[in-house]
């Protein structure tokens, strides 16, 4: 087996560059994921033949996409960690009592991801899904969790994607948004920046252990959206994850209506967001 | 590179061994990940080192967890399959109607796994997160799922695992309850069978494209829980996923009320639920 001792990170980057190139919306050829890889044909046709038999990938007929392993051995990322673990009672509450879709995202390199999501509008899939990312200054969930770092923790920052005219584009537009979301005590706000007539609320959740930075968020119609009363529950339902994901004693979410600002202030990222 | 053509499967399943041997709820060590992966040490460091690069692998001082990468090509199963994007909307609606959690599942060799869960009764973790497997007989979306299926097309069953009093524990067992499945109209019903307390009430969602088995379900109280009523909200939710996953036009979700009977059986599996 030496031989394989020799090259092993050539022979996980073939896997990792197959596996990864099924980042789609449909089922690939052989031809199309060895194109997309640049892992030889002939390589890949065994490659995938051996993650076929372990139900990392399915095949039907001529065409390739993720198994259900992959999904199953994905599910352990949020499984394992506590603030998704605290905050899917609060987030279902939170659609229960709003109707408005709830998501919880985390800082992802340069790009917020969805971890979890309730709802289904304004669409159930794209960029609306669990394992979608977006750049961090173009959503309020990124903007959330900017304000609660210093700019020399910040991740790089792309700018230039515009998906409508109200979307921030510039670092001096977000760091006049910044200044805002520090005005609402840390929660972030992004009315039709990434989609017409989308409004999105978002504020942070902090973890003692450097468990990574997450924000709880909802998204709304912007014409039916009641921003004051959004902006407090979505305040109360992060401070809420919080106080479960630290262990600090807490009530049940519902039973929230206001937070003392010591904790609020925690919750929303501390000095940095006050 | 020849020597990585000669054994591809080798290492892929030193890959998959270690990744696999992240099954579980606490982050890992390397001597603990070797052995349980059976993978030498060395090499095992040496993967796990390239997995950390690729974002697969995420490490903290000494240990190791499944990475956020993982999660995102974990997350395309779901995305990518027209019962999970169709269930989203009706899951929430129905978890905002009843307050009950619901599930959707997937029969996955002989075992049902979780896809998708929209509230946190009874526990937010364990055999009750997405992602956990049970046995098919033991489960009421396994059981509304074998009723559809003729026994020649079924799963290898295992039998004996009986968490509680309740459980169904043998084939005789198993095929007097899918009698009453039928009698339900292809509803199972699950009472304290998994866990004292606890109800589960099921209805499978067939496809036209062999895309998998699914069911719907919801999870509540056993004291609490009114069956008539649960019975027939799942049904109609699980005919609706079905309505929207096939295409058949179809009114909103709440719209619903009763779903005329050939859709009905239809969508408890046809013939073999009637």
């Amino acid at each position: 087996m030496a031989h394989i001792e020799e090259a092993p990170a050539a022979m996980i980057d073939r896997v990792a560059s197959l596996l990864e190139s099924f980042v789609g919306e449909r089922p690939l050829t052989l031809a199309e994921l060895a194109r997309r890889s640049h892992v030889p044909r002939s390589s890949a046709h065994r490659i995938l033949q051996r993650l076929v038999e372990l139900g990392w990938v399915e095949r039907k007929e001529f065409t390739y996409t993720l198994g259900v392993r992959m999904f199953e051995l994905g599910s352990q990322f949020t499984r394992r960690r506590t603030v998704p673990r605290a905050a899917v009672a609060v987030m279902a509450e939170l659609h229960r009592r709003s109707g408005m879709t709830v998501y919880l995202s985390m800082l992802v390199g340069s790009e917020i991801m969805h971890l979890e999501r309730i709802g289904s509008w304004p669409s159930a899939s794209g960029q609306w899904s669990a394992g979608a990312r977006q750049p961090v200054p173009l959503t309020a969930p990124g903007r959330a969790l900017l304000a609660t770092l210093s700019p020399d923790h910040w991740p790089e920052l792309h700018f230039g994607y515009a998906p409508t005219q109200y979307s921030i584009q510039s670092r001096s537009q977000l760091l006049r948004d910044l200044a805002r979301v520090r005005d609402r005590g840390g929660v972030a706000v992004d009315a039709q920046g990434t989609h017409h007539g989308v409004t999105v609320v978002a504020a942070p959740i902090t973890t003692m252990d450097d468990d990574g930075h997450f924000a709880l968020s909802v998204c709304g119609p912007t014409r039916a959206l009641d921003l004051v009363s959004t902006i407090t529950e979505v305040r109360n339902a992060a401070a809420t994850v919080w106080r479960v994901a630290n262990g600090v004693p807490t009530l049940r979410p519902r039973a929230v209506p206001e937070l003392p600002a010591v904790e609020l202030q925690l919750a929303n990222g501390g000095p940095a967001a006050g």
